[in-house]
């Protein structure tokens, strides 16, 4: 097992793989920015390297500056957590030639991975089932319109660089499509660097269901079941449970095997996600692979009993697997909701600022992941994630339940401080989510009631994160 | 279900066990004491009642108080936690009285089994395996002595009145018989105001493990598999765990079959712990019965999943047990450590106080029970526990690795304030605990490794219990 492991991210997943690193006997450090200089888990590492103010490009998305820290303290493995560096193949690059372990997949893999292009295109050749759309990026207006009318209305346009609820345009018809074409193509070149783009069919009434997948150097995969991420807002989860609630189990099997045939396909080493939209008639298709811990991986391991950052240590230490198919055992239901610090009642807008007190749910089946506390600051810099608050019980009604009580038990004082917990709990105890009967449109049409205006709100399907991360 | 119980403890359990209520649609009301009136379940429930001073005998421990408040509130039930009020039949009976159902098994029951003396008689009469000893109470210091010469010293001399490891003494030979007799019988008469004893063979090392018990009105009882309670001091215990590591199955399987079988005996309703020790040759005798929720049920629900404080609540209202034998499927370990505001380098003496700052762990598979926070005071009216430390995982080994982590964690920040946290760490990387080679001399051992000179230390088998509790 490796003698010094560096986190390379911050707030509640550089605590959470700080503690994972304890348990196992590792000596942990952590980098920081000079806006995270009294975070937990500066005070938690056994070393912490400040390496920049508090932009994420001058401190956590630095290589060079990540780098040296690792020379610093000596690590021989990088934890890059999610969000930040965690997908990024140039920086697993230059730790394989420092002769560091990146914890993760190889290079190669997360660069074909990430090109949503090239990976539909290997998952489609693994036997996975895609979208109708185009395989290639489409390299003209006129072509796009072409395979716009073909593939049917309405279409997603997506950035091939994009990912994570990034970079993603809906036309509902041959009358929207060269805007929204030409607008996602400008945002994808300013954001990623890279203009192109692919066509998909928009599902309009779809849920997203990932699969959890662990895999070794060896080839060997395996799956710890799906995850339930349909309740988005604007690409952006908002809650995530497992089991997927009211769908067939059958179709989620069989998702989760051509998933495991996808990283086999890959070569994928590590925790991975394989994303799907699963359609109102029984039928999924595949839309991308996280190459990394995901926000939500906590409902995962409260099923299972399996601790994902301890398995991520020990394949990424060169181990076979250590859990066969049969270890992993799924037992009752567990739900999530990200509490971020903003106002739900102004459009969800960030407040950031100082916490005079904060008081986030416990007791019996609560599990709350977090890096805040009384007189901890929110910072402008970073994603509003507050809290995690995940809920277990032995079936969903009562999980929810559960869930209802625990962010009852949510407040927080502070100038100008809010949290979403409570709008949190209106979507909890809607009509549509409490019976199962929702999809990825469900915030959306709890936000705004009315038909929503093309382009102004959309509450399509897809793979959600905040800035910083999954 | 009922619609409003009145929550008559304080403290961690009390919060505990409002949070059940919320979880099921049960509005919640607690009483309090005037020490308590800053306390999170005042904040918490809806609707407190203030009932004496801090004195316990003038507040938790009124019956007449108790009652007023339960009118007042218009509860339905009162769930009495543990300690106080939790296993006086008297109480019971004015519940019965008052039309207010008391959540635990009938008054009659309670008294039979609160008699320690009647209580061996009935479990003897179930078949149940008692240590040798008196069944009735001795009479008079010569009787006594000859019995003690029948059974073969070590000899313990047990109120009938006691339990929860008080009113306990040892006497290791005949010479030190008479005055240990005498000791107690005052002890008893001053403490329970019922000076009549009994005497057991006192084993000298042997472990402590109890059988979890869930029974309806309809004459159903199931168990929850057993706690290894065997790390003790002066009677308390101080870590518990589940499974009891190292023993051996089949025989613990016999004991919880034992417990079923006492349990149907005596004619039992509700949680209820039968308490047993085992020898070093495995055969196991049965000690005493506590008739409430114990302050370790944490470790038995994170492994079964069941949450026993609903199930209370389930056959208190009524209804036919809904878990079957084959619905209780434990997974992994758990284990639980007792912080408590003491300095154990001064003989573990109480730190009441004001609390600057605490932290406490938290992370993935660590369950903390507390009612304390920044700025909370510590009575000197009250048991100095701080909060339970339970942590779950696949394995023992992992367990201890993760609450040696988690109880790093434990940070106190306060004039004169203590915390036992680092002593627990201490007993749980101890080579005899983690070997589980231990037995209920543990902690005596380590805290004085020369043998203890006769009646100043005591690391003997039993029942443990704070003055407020299981």
């Amino acid at each position: 097992m490796f003698r010094t492991v560096l986190v390379a991210n911050r707030g509640e997943i550089a605590l959470r793989v700080a503690r994972a690193c304890r348990e196992l006997g590792i000596r942990v450090a952590v980098v920081y920015s000079t806006e995270d200089t009294d975070s937990e888990v500066v005070r938690y590492a056994d070393e912490a390297v400040r390496i920049g103010p508090g932009s994420a490009q001058a401190s956590y998305l630095s290589i060079p500056a990540v780098i040296e820290a690792a020379r610093r303290v000596g690590a021989d493995a990088i934890h890059p957590g999610y969000g930040f560096l965690s997908e990024n193949a140039d920086f697993a690059e230059v730790c394989a030639a420092e002769g560091i372990t990146f914890i993760g997949p190889p290079p190669e893999v997360m660069e074909a991975l990430g090109d949503k292009s090239t990976c539909r295109g290997l998952m489609a050749d693994a036997g996975l089932p895609l979208l109708p759309g185009t395989l290639d990026p489409v390299s003209s207006p006129r072509e796009a319109e072409a395979f716009a009318a073909e593939i049917g209305y309405p279409v997603v346009v997506k950035a091939v660089a994009g990912g994570g609820g990034r970079g993603i345009g809906v036309a509902h018809s041959a009358d929207e499509f060269p805007a929204v074409y030409r607008e996602t193509r400008r945002h994808a070149a300013a954001v990623f660097g890279d203009g192109r783009v692919y066509l998909e069919r928009y599902l309009q009434s779809a849920r997203h269901v990932e699969i959890q997948i662990l895999a070794d150097r060896f080839g060997n995969v395996i799956h710890l079941g799906e995850r339930d991420c349909s309740v988005q807002r604007r690409h952006q989860k908002l809650i995530e449970e497992t089991p997927a609630p009211g769908l067939d189990r059958d179709v989620l099997a069989a998702m989760a095997e051509h998933a495991v045939q996808g990283a086999k396909a890959a070569g994928y080493v590590g925790a991975g996600t394989f994303e799907f939209l699963y359609d109102d008639s029984g039928r999924f298709y595949f839309m991308e692979v996280n190459c990394r811990i995901q926000v939500e991986h906590p409902v995962t391991e409260m099923v299972t009993g399996v601790d994902l950052v301890h398995e991520q240590l020990w394949v990424a230490a060169g181990h076979p697997l250590r859990l066969g198919r049969r270890d992993v055992v799924p037992r009752g239901c567990a739900v999530e909701c990200r509490i971020n610090a903003e106002d739900a009642d102004r459009d969800f807008t960030p407040t950031p600022g100082l916490i005079d007190e904060l008081t986030l749910p416990a007791g019996p089946f609560v599990r709350v992941d977090t890096h805040v506390r009384d007189g901890s600051r929110i910072s402008v810099f970073y994603d509003p994630l507050l809290a995690k608050v995940a809920v277990w019980a032995p079936d969903r009604e009562l999980a929810l339940a559960r869930m209802r009580r625990a962010l009852d038990e949510v407040r927080i004082e502070g100038k100008g401080m809010h949290t979403t917990a409570g709008f949190l709990r209106s979507v909890v105890e809607s009509d549509e989510f409490s019976t199962a009967r929702h999809d990825t449109g469900l915030v959306g049409r709890l936000l705004e009631p009315e038909p929503a205006a093309a382009g102004t709100r959309d509450p399509g399907p897809s793979q959600a994160q905040p800035p910083n991360a999954s």
